[in-house]
């Protein structure tokens, strides 16, 4: 499965014969108490750094959240989608719970964007996925619904399968244009969590082939050396058949276990990337002063 | 599954339900030139050292090997297991192509080792296996015959059986004193050589619910950055069912992978072992000069 992502003048795919799409996550105010109050002053002047830093470490996407609280979300969203565009080409992950900015950042948007997100609740499906079809982009769909998270991946697998019934057959959406959310959870919170989450990243793979992002630092919340575990994890889900996460693109130990991923998995032809990289480093440290 | 080593008085359980299996693999002079030559010295105070580091760094079973040119492996054996069952309490896994060598080792041991390895060639299985079951072992069979060692994960699978039907069936061993080694390649030599590892791990783990290990360190080989490789690779072999590898346990991001990866499979009960070696490490940072 190919989901095709762009913005004015450049095209990202996400794919199991791809490289694995790292989604930057840091345009987002959740646990940023100084930009959230620049947020609410209307103030956007971190977002560059923020770009700059994300573009720097390897994001292949970015997501874009307004959502801190008293903030214009809608407004916020709508002149954040036009900042980031002016200053990278990579596409666009517009993020948020509030349909109005939703819309705001896709009516922004210039290209094909990935809309984050939609569960499998009724009103959310009938809000969200007309949107999406109207601006031809790509949706991340989370398997819970009114009624629940839930915990067993055959039942989450059932979810999944009714959010592609719903968004091909009801809204008209490309099956190739739905990207599933495998719900990560914390590990801190209960041990068992993830191997839910893992099978249900194997389930999916078997039984649709559809692309999966999640986000991956809710993996780590709350334990110590998250960079250790999320470095972990990521080429897990990736050889179980995740093909994009949600992360910390500025996180160099991330970064790298994805592209050794990559290289393991054969989604970067001789290792030339890697090696690339590899001397990049050698030589960003020769320089380095000391 | 779960196959039980033991030295005099420890033992080490490898299964799906464990702990990953740490097994050293240091003692062996494959490489190692000044070692190399220490050993046709007879000089086995290097191995000492050897053990240490790797206890140190989280060995839970120690292969040991005595295979260097010009050297007489068969006395080097003998000695070498006495020396290490001498230092350390953990258990063995005797390590050699030459079936003398692995007797000696074997009558040496006290405990029940593990025996790395055996083929699918008829007369090493009529050698070697013999050996295991008069001193009650377990053995690493590996799936390659006379005539190839097959890059499909399928015809894989199918040696797999046979040597599963041989050893259980011809030579009364028991299916959980049985660990399979999946065959790991360098990355470097061909870049899909990797994925045909984690299919075969995956068909193995799925049909036999066997036992795996592998030379991690293979994967690695010839490329930069060996550490960021290998600290992908095995958490990804880990996530498709395998329960072991003999690889450089004095490598502490190596281990880390393992251990983050134990941890998120659930085989560390609420990350108590996790957030225990977050803090030795914290401690020795702080203890350290500088």
């Amino acid at each position: 499965m190919r989901t095709v992502l762009r913005s004015a003048t450049r095209e990202v795919v996400i794919g199991g014969d791809e490289p694995f799409c790292i989604i930057g996550e840091r345009i987002n105010p959740t646990g940023r108490k100084t930009f959230q109050e620049q947020l609410r002053r209307g103030d956007l002047s971190r977002v560059e750094v923020d770009v700059a830093q994300q573009v720097a470490g390897g994001a292949m996407v970015l997501d874009v959240n307004m959502g801190a609280p008293l903030a214009d979300e809608v407004e916020l969203m709508r002149r954040a989608v036009r900042l980031v565009q002016g200053v990278t080409d990579l596409p666009l992950c517009i993020d948020s719970s509030v349909v109005e900015a939703l819309e705001a950042g896709l009516d922004a948007y210039e290209g094909k964007a990935l809309v984050n997100s939609v569960t499998a609740e009724e009103d959310r499906l009938e809000a969200v996925l007309p949107l999406v079809k109207r601006h031809e982009a790509a949706v991340i769909m989370l398997p819970n619904d009114e009624t629940e998270i839930p915990e067993e991946p055959r039942r989450r697998l059932e979810l999944v399968e009714r959010l592609v019934d719903v968004a091909t057959g009801r809204f008209g959406i490309g099956v190739e244009d739905i990207v599933i959310d495998p719900l990560a959870m914390p590990v801190g919170a209960d041990t068992t969590l993830v191997n839910r989450t893992l099978e249900t990243i194997h389930l999916v793979h078997e039984r649709f082939g559809l692309n999966m992002t999640l986000g991956a630092s809710n993996v780590s919340f709350g334990m110590p050396d998250r960079a250790g575990i999320g470095s972990a994890f990521i080429p897990m889900a990736m050889a179980l058949g995740l093909t994009s996460a949600i992360m910390d693109a500025r996180a160099a130990d991330l970064v790298r276990s994805v592209k050794a991923a990559d290289l393991l998995l054969d989604h970067d032809p001789w290792g030339a990337r890697w090696i690339a990289a590899h001397r990049a480093r050698q030589e960003r440290e020769q320089q380095a002063p000391g």
